[in-house]
């Protein structure tokens, strides 16, 4: 942004008012290539526009939580309808119920629902289920692994005492012995393993899950009497309309949504297998807004519209759409690019960049043709985009590859 | 309910697909009187009415969050319009700016913010930026405070290892002598005290907070480096409109909110002081929804509102009205009860009533008479009670002492 700009002006009031001018994953100083704007005016369908009146085609579906298109009218309509009659109260509404009938009917493994806000409740509750359940301690995590940024999951450093991790050894993904073991050292004192959709450990290459490691990783927990969590939340909805794992042949006990779930409403999910139900309702979690109407509206409407196209296919086409003319492009501007992931969730990489200086370059140069990339971050594409948008964006990168040194 | 009732149908629904049938606060199974309504379907003003259409004054406000009645035109209309422009994307509108700038503008000890989504976000950011800020570990909590449902606030016997607390030693609240002893204990690693704006710990009698105890917490902070972390989660706005220790000249360094600063909007704050915020950019918190732009706008016009009427004391006057209507009522029928907390967050005990058996037979009788009250936690007054209101419920209430055996 220039300096005069609407954007950078707001930059700095916040930069007086909130520690570094912005916190967590949206923080664009963390990071980002110059240009990227900090704050956004508007969002419809696939497309953001900033302070400034810039245009972009979104390739990050504000980190998820978009999956359906910025104010999906039904989507949107559902969740208005329930806030105008009842959001919050001392109890909930109705709706409450429809949506655990609705998403447990959906999901194979799941018996049960509990809602939260964020990810990271979900996430939370998963492992205080499992310790409850089994009576035992350790939660195994992916070593480099994202599962929220409350104490036991954030491993950044000051803030956090080592201590808030001696319940949560480390294993490598898709390492089928190195799993093995840690659940060996952990000995009688199992209580459960936390796996995530696949491999989207930030800012390293993406990785799909080996089907023999989700297979090794459900023996090891039923012959250890431990609870295997699926972390879904990002991958939620994306990589299939069933847990993600569903599609491997393997089952999680306890699962954890949040993100797309209600198309960016603010909701997050438990779901659980029968075995699990008592322990769940043997302990106590709650949260001030947990109950509220309009999200559970806007979910039981999302998962309807993200049925009704197959969107785990159609984003699937979509971003494949997008990775090819990526290759055709970079192949033909003379670059070696490498792109991970599922295609609904890709990340892309240039070789022999290992300080990410020309893959953010690539993005800051894409940006000024309008399209949002992220340079180290998985992407996500929403069933908004469309093939036409592709083509735009196809365009925009093209020019963005053109302008490399 | 009586067994035909919506409720009961919808209670066997939910009993199939939640486990207990409801989980956390609001689950009315976890020791509310018989009678109470589980599921709700419209709220307006001070008004709830449950799904079989019966109607009350609603003394709860949700557990905290409404404060300015439910779909307060004035908080309704900001939040929507801004749902309409931009709610989530790719980083924050501008309203997140400018409700830091006024919410800092208003809280004396405040000179920054962070946003997210839970109270128990709130307080555990506050942990994590007082352990970053001091390179110490141990942070005191009240001994039966309720600071959120996370493991490391949450003692409630299944599901958290003894090991998640080894690091947060417990204090008596308005204890100067124990708090003194325990900070002692902690000796050089001392990051922090946590406390709440008054003993408000469930289900035990409310006790308002003695000015010489927040004195000397505040030099046990001084003299140890500790940071003094003021939860005013469940206290906030309606006990003062600035940190509600700052009424006996005591100004935390670090304060927690979420609850009613957005009046329903799921929304809570970090506000801290200078010296805090280089730990506080140091450190990663965030979560999906964080950036959320309606309930930023609801906040803004929610401190308008507030602040145009005086709230606290005008929410202290309706809180003193109806608690001199009930000790009145009390002594006609012949009944010894005790009445504690600040008028404005209201807890009624019978005397000889160790059980709480007849406070509850109390509080059913009241909602068949349309008021909702609560027989073992703090209940909650708003702007939009009105006189009339208060004297309405008390004419419940005066049914309800006539009916007690």
């Amino acid at each position: 942004m220039a300096s005069g700009s609407i954007d950078a002006k707001l930059r700095k009031r916040a930069e007086r008012v909130i520690p570094g001018g912005m916190y967590g994953h949206m923080a664009v100083q963390r990071g980002m290539p110059e240009g990227y704007p900090q704050f956004f005016e508007r969002a419809s369908g696939c497309r953001l526009w900033d302070v400034d009146g810039n245009e972009y085609i979104d390739f990050m579906c504000s980190y998820g939580p978009m999956i359906a298109g910025y104010g999906n009218p039904r989507i949107r309509a559902a969740a208005d309808a329930q806030r105008e009659r009842f959001d919050i109260g001392d109890g909930p509404p109705p709706v409450l119920v429809e949506l655990a009938e609705k998403f447990t009917g959906q999901i194979t493994h799941a018996d049960w629902a509990v809602f939260a806000k964020n990810g990271n409740d979900a996430t939370t509750i998963c492992n205080m289920i499992a310790r409850a359940h089994t009576g035992k301690r350790k939660i195994l995590v992916g070593e480099s692994a994202y599962h929220g940024s409350q104490p036991w999951a954030n491993r950044r450093a000051r803030g956090t005492p080592p201590e808030e991790h001696i319940h949560y050894p480390t294993y490598r993904f898709n390492d089928v012995e190195h799993v093995r073991a840690t659940a060996r050292k952990a000995g009688g004192d199992l209580a459960g393993i936390v796996v995530s959709s696949y491999k989207h450990d930030v800012p390293q290459r993406q990785e799909l899950v080996d089907p023999a490691f989700a297979r090794e990783v459900r023996k090891i927990c039923d012959a250890e009497s431990a609870v295997l969590i699926l972390d879904d939340v990002r991958g939620g909805l994306r990589l299939s309309l069933d847990a993600s794992w569903s599609e491997l042949g393997v089952q999680p006990d306890l699962s954890a949504w949040g993100k797309a779930i209600a198309n960016g409403e603010p909701l997050a999910a438990v779901l659980g297998s029968e075995p699990y139900r008592e322990a769940a309702s043997s302990i106590f979690y709650t949260g001030s807004f947990w109950y509220q109407g309009a999200p559970f509206a806007a979910a039981i409407e999302t998962l309807d519209v993200l049925k009704e196209v197959n969107a785990p296919r159609r984003m699937e086409q979509l971003g494949q759409q997008f990775r090819d003319g990526l290759y055709e492009q970079a192949q033909r501007h003379g670059f070696g690019i490498h792109q991970s992931g599922p295609p609904q969730m890709p990340m892309i990489e240039f070789e022999n960049d290992s300080k990410k200086t020309q893959v953010a370059s690539f993005c800051a140069n894409a940006l000024r043709h309008g399209v949002y990339l992220h340079p180290w971050h998985n992407m996500f594409l929403s069933i908004a985009h469309t093939e036409a948008d592709i083509e735009q964006a196809l365009e925009g990168t093209d020019k963005a590859f053109g302008e490399l040194p």
